[in-house]
């Protein structure tokens, strides 16, 4: 049934729905739809059919808008240290600060000018606001940069008219003008240096959009644009407003309306304060957005600004290179982390603590299936897992893409079931526990887990299966101090041992079977000791001569049915100590 | 110039972005349109057109999702209270575990059955997987709730089916028909017991439509659905693999295309894992979703489960009720951060430490500015400034909704402005620096942070202010050790005073003017000090008889033009402390 929506009942919320209307004051809001005007017809949106083919330009502006967020901003070692970092990662424009805003600021211009710092592929972008004495302080600091833009900002949004600056709209217009007007000056007296223009109609999202067409295609004018010299239009989500869609809408429409449109450059700058930045950039790309300005994980004033790392990982993640390098991301983050003194949050997509790591048990084990497959279909094809397309459950992303290990990936707790338990101790120990055995480990686990509350690294579960099954194989009430076993025919094994029961005096047995498992539990079966084996495995645990092995066994002894394990360079020392481990074990349980 | 978008030349990016290819392996990555067909035809799409405007059925899965990604998964104290917050703060469906897959999980429900703590207008959700053991264990655990929704769940997606259940689309199909039928059994078995259904097919947004729609329609009739008794069919967004205008698109097809619509409650799960699960939620309730389930602050497995605080106070910033009680969100916070054990980041939406500050000169001053018109506004309609609609620069929020103070609102740093300085003088010290002072102290502001590269506090601000001002006007080369000054006639003034100069033996000079101030510039020039006041403001610093009063003079002296201030609970007193402060001010400068 394919109706109109207005025709698709849904059940009536009040019925099953019983929430109740709230204490929060929400009647003093009013509704982004609203505040601002969309002209974008309906036949008109062609962004929620379009793709993402290729990155857009990334601006850092971590040094400007970012640093501007920070309680202690960067001193000039650590902006280096940032700058440095950002051209290593193969950004080319960055934003690199305020230098009318603050002596550090304009300090920091010049040093990167007369340093040789900047890279001749590397162009850097300074922020003015419209007043005549900052913006000639601005080219003051700019002098010798190889490629610089200038970039012009003023609030266009009628609250910001209003309340901040007491201006018409036709003030402000004529304020911008007369500041683009300097600019040009400015710019023709150093006719040798590539200097270009940008401008953004500050809270953009706010502003009425025929008032941002006027302003934006007169500086396309005015500054003379060309094909080979573009200007930049910036439109900011200076504060974030609306549902992401409604970014995108005002984006597509001035991607289409904009004059000289093979002459501007179309850029973003959104931020996070409903949550959706990294939305709205990616939205507005697809509404014909060529540039994005944003931060290393999206620091910046409140909310912060979009988040860069997100934005390329994600284009990664759909086979679309983003033009950066974050193959060692923790090196990234170490560097952001100092510079800024604010952490990366422990769920910050795919660089946060926590996000290659999976607690919940059917995860774990989906992860390890996927694991394996992927290991197998690269060993099938002849290729490196590193080569091989990317298709793990639960893992948008190969950690080893980003510098990250598989180890750090599962981890276990009360919530985990066999899955991360197998994987941890393959990884860690190369204990490969039998698919029967692993139910009852895992309960063991289980058991543990609750009983403490807390995580169990590869370190607890190692010692969880040695003091569970290895330790009962040679200690406990029955042991055997002393055992030999010989082929005494083809196929005819025979095995002698001492076996002492509950700290009493050990007594001799003998025992014949086919093969030296078997008669050992002949030998037990003397002695009054009942094991029915019911399965066995074994395997070395590294690999080269004299490595251990470590054998199980899964056995029937009265009426219980349980596993051993046991340990041992020697493969039948191993298998004799996990038939005690099994009698062991029994033994505990029917007390 | 409205063009199809084809037409609309947009600047090649070659000639003017120099990006270089990264050395990431993206070719590893299918993009999602590939991974996942989404059959719904642009002329169906409305969603991008649709508003919110009502509360969707929040539901929160803090106690099994959020508490399966916790490293140590909360023990029955911490999930009880987290359980009544969620109950207190207004949530009226609630998951509250996974029962069978741990014993803590299972006695938790029990508890929450048997102890009458869950109120008759909630509904308890528990999740089960499709094995009939476990079914049998999450109905034994839900004995004695009023209200229960068993939550049956199934990866559907064909990875997840071919590399972790090993089962072709048939079998997975035939496994949940028959887990489903287990459920109506056993709910069938409770006649009395107000049991419903819900299905999640689990990685819902890799799965081919088709498949989804096939086996939620088979359910909807097999629970036998009605309107008084909906099926809920959550669609869970597993692992965020797309741009999330993709999942609205998913959304809205399986929206339209759903058998018995009236009896389908569409419920999402958007995880995190592209930083757009808010984007994805608040979309699929355009396209039609009316239950959203996620975690407070986005906890959960990963990157995250979506973050139901800020959806909800996204929608509250719109107009809309969130039906939800987040007037105090800081004591939400303290207990979700106590049960998690995990920090909520410094930039979350709404709660985080810095999200209602402005560290920027020029936000500042905005929010400053618009503050100061919200009060002037609230006063002109005599309402109180906590009803008046909400429409102050850069602050989404009013902080006071959620229980945050205005006081928090400005910090000052070196790439602030005199806005906050302003601000924090006024409201910590009663300090109101006239206009024409601001860009003076400011620049003592900015050259204290410059050099110490860190935020000042307002006690920092008083302190600079103090040093700089108020010492230098009673201490300092020029000193008056002792004044007195009387109206001699109406209107005319005479001071005497002692004045002493570096240290010097006092003199005692004479001055006459119109005003107190007048007279006693006279008596400095008698001296051989000259000083013109240009300009003269006073205000008392409380309110109340005997509270201090601060003064503060622009003067003229020599070739300076400079300010000073003054402090005392005489008014008097004040101004000539304040011209002494101004005249040793420029005695400082000149040396």
């Amino acid at each position: 049934m394919d109706l109109p929506d207005d025709l698709r009942k849904t059940p009536p919320v009040h019925t099953w729905n019983p929430q109740r209307p709230s204490p929060m004051p929400s009647h003093r809001y009013r509704p982004a739809h609203e505040r601002v005007a969309v002209p974008l017809a309906d036949a008109d949106r062609t962004w929620p059919s379009r793709r993402i083919e290729r990155a857009p330009l990334w601006v850092p502006v971590d040094l400007r808008d970012g640093n501007q967020a920070l309680s202690e901003p960067m001193d000039p070692v650590r902006k280096h240290k940032l700058f440095d970092l950002l051209v290593a990662m193969g950004y080319k424009e960055i934003e690199i600060g305020y230098p009318s805003a603050s002596r550090a600021d304009f300090d920091f211009v010049r040093r990167l000018a007369t340093s040789g710092a900047v890279p001749d592929d590397v162009t850097t972008v300074v922020f003015t606001p419209a007043r005549r004495e900052l913006i000639e302080r601005t080219f003051a600091s700019v002098e010798g940069l190889p490629h610089t833009v200038v970039h012009l900002y003023t609030a266009t949004a009628p609250v910001w008219r209003d309340v901040v600056l007491g201006r018409s709209r036709a003030e402000v217009h004529a304020l911008i003008r007369e500041a683009a007007t300097d600019i040009l000056r400015l710019a023709e007296r150093r006719p040798d240096a590539d200097i270009r223009f940008q401008f953004s109609p500050e809270v953009f999202n706010l502003t009425e959009p025929d008032f941002v067409l006027e302003i934006c295609n007169g500086l396309t004018e005015l500054w003379d644009a060309s094909p080979d010299r573009p200007v930049i239009h910036n439109l900011p989500a200076t504060v974030e407003t609306a549902t992401p869609n409604v970014y995108a809408d005002q984006i597509e429409y001035l991607h289409r309306h904009l004059d000289r449109r093979d002459r501007v450059i179309l850029s973003v700058h959104p931020h996070n304060d409903r949550g959706t930045g990294v939305a709205c950039a990616e939205l507005a790309v697809l509404a014909g957005a060529q540039r994005v300005e944003g931060c290393l994980f999206g620091n910046g004033e409140r909310t912060g600004n979009v988040d860069l790392v997100t934005l390329a990982l994600n284009l990664h993640t759909q086979g679309v290179d983003p033009m950066v390098d974050f193959s060692d991301i923790d090196a990234v983050r170490e560097v952001v982390e100092h510079c800024n003194r604010l952490p990366v949050p422990v769920r910050h997509p795919y660089a946060g603590d926590l996000v290659h790591t999976a607690f919940s048990g059917t995860h774990q084990d989906a992860i390890s299936k996927g694991f394996a497959e992927h290991a197998r279909r690269a060993a099938e094809q002849g290729v490196s897992e590193r080569e091989l397309p990317w298709s793990v459950p639960y893992l948008p992303i190969d950690p080893a893409d980003i510098g990250r290990s598989y180890e750090a990936v599962i981890r276990v707790n009360s919530q985990s079931g066999k899955g991360g338990i197998v994987y941890l101790l393959e990884q860690g120990y190369g204990i490969d526990l039998p698919r029967g055995m692993r139910p009852e480990f895992a309960k063991t686990v289980q058991r543990a887990t609750d009983d403490s509350g807390r995580e169990a690294s590869a370190e607890e579960l190692w010692e969880l299966f040695r003091t569970t099954y290895l330790d009962t194989g040679t200690g406990g009430a029955v042991a055997v101090p002393w055992w030999e076993t010989r082929e005494v025919a083809p196929g005819e094994h025979e095995s002698v041992c001492d076996i002492a029961v509950d700290g009493g005096p050990p007594a001799r047995f003998k025992g014949a079977g086919n093969g030296p498992v078997a008669a050992f539990t002949a030998a037990l079966a003397e002695a009054g000791i009942e094991v029915a084996v019911l399965s066995y495995f074994e395997h070395s645990t590294a690999t080269g001569q004299g490595s251990p092995a470590v054998a199980y066994v899964e056995c029937r002894i009265g009426p219980a049915v349980l596993w051993g394990a046991g340990q041992d360079t020697s493969v039948l020392t191993a298998s004799v100590r996990a038939v005690l481990s099994a009698v062991n074990r029994a033994h505990q349980e029917r007390r």
